[in-house]
Formats: structure tokens, C-alpha cells, sequence
């Protein structure tokens, strides 16, 4: 759950960073950028901004943002029916992501959400610099983390599901509750 | 056919298009961009250059660049096997891009290159600002132009079987032959 004013606070910094990055995009697309925090209402620790340019029932493609401190939850993308799932490769176009993919552990440089390391198994790190590219291919888990300045890149992909998306984490909800301000629930916090 | 000087020309050309609109790439990526006149000989007329990202057998990114005065020749992407052919999605970065699709006659500010009206038969006319999109559907005819200041876009697909592009002009080879400077075969303008 976010508040509005997270959610409109957040749309801004990541249409700035986006624009900063050098790519244009215009007034309406800013304020379509969804701000995820996966239903785990810290935003600022476990969540993504994403700008969806385009998608159909083939493929995708998407800006992502990384806020400087944030993490994108562990997730992979199922097969649905005769689809093999998601195949999604990314491509970053400014700041430094910090990838984490299935294989050896080499994790140095990135840091697990306070009280969840059971939900972030993958702990083979890659940092990809401007850029850097990588595909994921179906199924395989995967989370991302941007360090300072944080990180802007693009994710393209077949068919995108997202609320089909399996994630390691229970508590993760793919749909985010916004309110109005004023209107938190009491206790609504308690979860951080 | 072109000549490598005229092809390293090209290649810096576009890397520097690229660049200015504001996207990075490496130097290995503007060393990789192709330079494809179409077997036409005349690529400042006919031609286009062509970074590929990345192409899997599902998905494809590529940043087109297209000088200022040259047109893309009509062309479309044909079913192969199960596959209904390529499905496209184009997105303006910087300049502007005049695109040619089936519909209603519309054409108004582009051009069609001497003696080759047989084979620029769409004339439904959009112009494409930066952040201007279009997807053509599987099989959908197609040509581009770019006028004054050129155009780079990005062109997200399915799977990119371009050696099985069908072209309305039957002068169409999609593999561009390089020759060394100096070695061009007596005569080999005359198709201009």
C-alpha cells in the first residue's frame, strides 16, 4: 500500500531519472508510470517504477527505475499454457544495477532486505553498467538492486504477465493498493 | 554494393546520430552497425543502417538510423512455418520519420525515389515525432524516410528472419556486398 502523494512523489523522481538518462517521453507517459512496492508498503526498500511503451500479445517493452537503495523483489515469469513463459532481456541505460541470477555465489557488493533472506535465494551477482546487457530466460528467478545513483534500463520481453509472476517472497502482492491520504489504515505499517 | 570507406563513413555517421539523440552504446556496438543498401548501390537514396541490441529466437531490439533524404524500401515480414512472421514495434528517438503503410492515399511530404514508383505502393502517410510509436502486423507491407534532420528509432520485434524479408522491387538483395576501395566492378553505378 502507498499513499497517493507516494505514488505521484515517486512517478516524478522516476520521469526526472528517466529524462535525465537522456530518453524522451512524454507528459502522458510520466504520469502513466506505475509505481510497484509488491504489496510489501516500503517502497523505498522493495519496489520498481515501471513505464510499459508498449505491449502486446508478443512482446513488450518497458523502462524500468530503480530508485538508489532499492530492490526488486525475487521473481520469475511461469509458463502459461503452450508459452514458455517470459523471456526478458534487459539493457541499462544509466546508473549501475546490481543483478542477481541462479548460479555460484559470488555476492559481494549487494546487500538482502532487512529480515528476508529467505526470500532472496539468488546470490549470483552481476553489475551491469550502461550498456550492459542480460536475458533472462524463462522461469529463471531473478531480483535487482540499484546502489547510488540508482539505475534506469529497459526490459524487453515476449508477452508480459506480470500477475502471473511467481515471487519467493508470500508476502509479495503484484498489484499495488494505493490511498488516499489521510486514509492509512491503522497498523498499516507494522509489516516493515 | 558500397565501398568500405563509404561503409565505415556510414557507421560513424549513425553511431554519431545515435549518440546525439542521446542513447549509449559501446564502441564495439557502432564498430557492429550495418550498413545496408539493399544490393541498390545508391545508399544515400535507398538504404538504412542497423544496430542490433540483441535478437533472440523470440525476441529482437535494434536502433535503425536513417540519414536525412534516404527511404527504407517497402518491405514486409512473412509467415514462417508456425510463426505468422515478424510483428514490429517502432519508436522515434530523435528526428522525424515518415512512415508508409495500406490505407487511404495520404502521401503529402515524402518523396519516392526516381523511377520507382511501381514499388512504393503503401502512400497512407504517418509522421512519427520523437516518442511517436507504430506496430505493423505480420506480413503488413511497410517503407520509411527520413527528411531533414534523419531519424533514429528503435524497432522491438518478434523473432528477425530479415534474409526472408519480402521487397516490392525485385532489385531488392538484403545482404549488402562490401567491396575493398577500389575494386568496384566497372559499370556498377549505372543501376542508380
Amino acid at each position: 500500500m502507498i499513499t497517493r502523494t507516494e505514488c505521484l512523489r515517486a512517478q516524478r523522481r522516476a520521469a526526472e531519472m528517466i529524462r535525465q538518462a537522456g530518453v524522451r517521453i512524454t507528459s502522458q507517459e510520466a504520469a502513466a508510470i506505475e509505481v510497484v512496492d509488491f504489496g510489501l508498503s516500503h517502497l523505498a526498500e522493495e519496489g520498481v517504477q515501471v513505464l510499459t511503451l508498449f505491449a502486446t500479445d508478443r512482446v513488450s517493452a518497458k523502462i524500468l527505475v530503480t530508485f538508489p537503495g532499492q530492490t526488486e523483489p525475487e521473481h520469475w515469469h511461469p509458463p502459461v499454457g503452450a508459452d514458455p513463459g517470459k523471456e526478458e532481456t534487459i539493457r541499462v541505460i544509466s546508473g549501475a544495477l546490481h543483478v542477481y541470477v541462479p548460479g555460484a555465489d559470488t555476492f559481494r557488493r549487494g546487500w538482502i532486505p532487512r529480515g528476508k533472506d529467505a526470500f532472496y535465494t539468488c546470490r549470483h551477482e552481476l553489475i551491469l553498467p550502461p550498456c550492459g546487457q542480460w536475458t533472462f530466460p524463462p522461469g529463471t528467478p531473478h531480483w535487482f538492486q540499484a546502489p547510488e545513483p540508482g539505475a534506469v534500463f529497459y526490459s524487453i520481453s515476449t508477452c508480459v504477465r506480470d500477475a502471473l509472476d511467481g515471487f519467493a517472497d508470500p508476502g509479495v502482492v503484484r498489484l499495488t493498493r494505493i490511498v488516499e491520504d489521510g486514509e492509512e489504515p491503522m497498523g498499516s505499517h507494522l509489516n516493515i
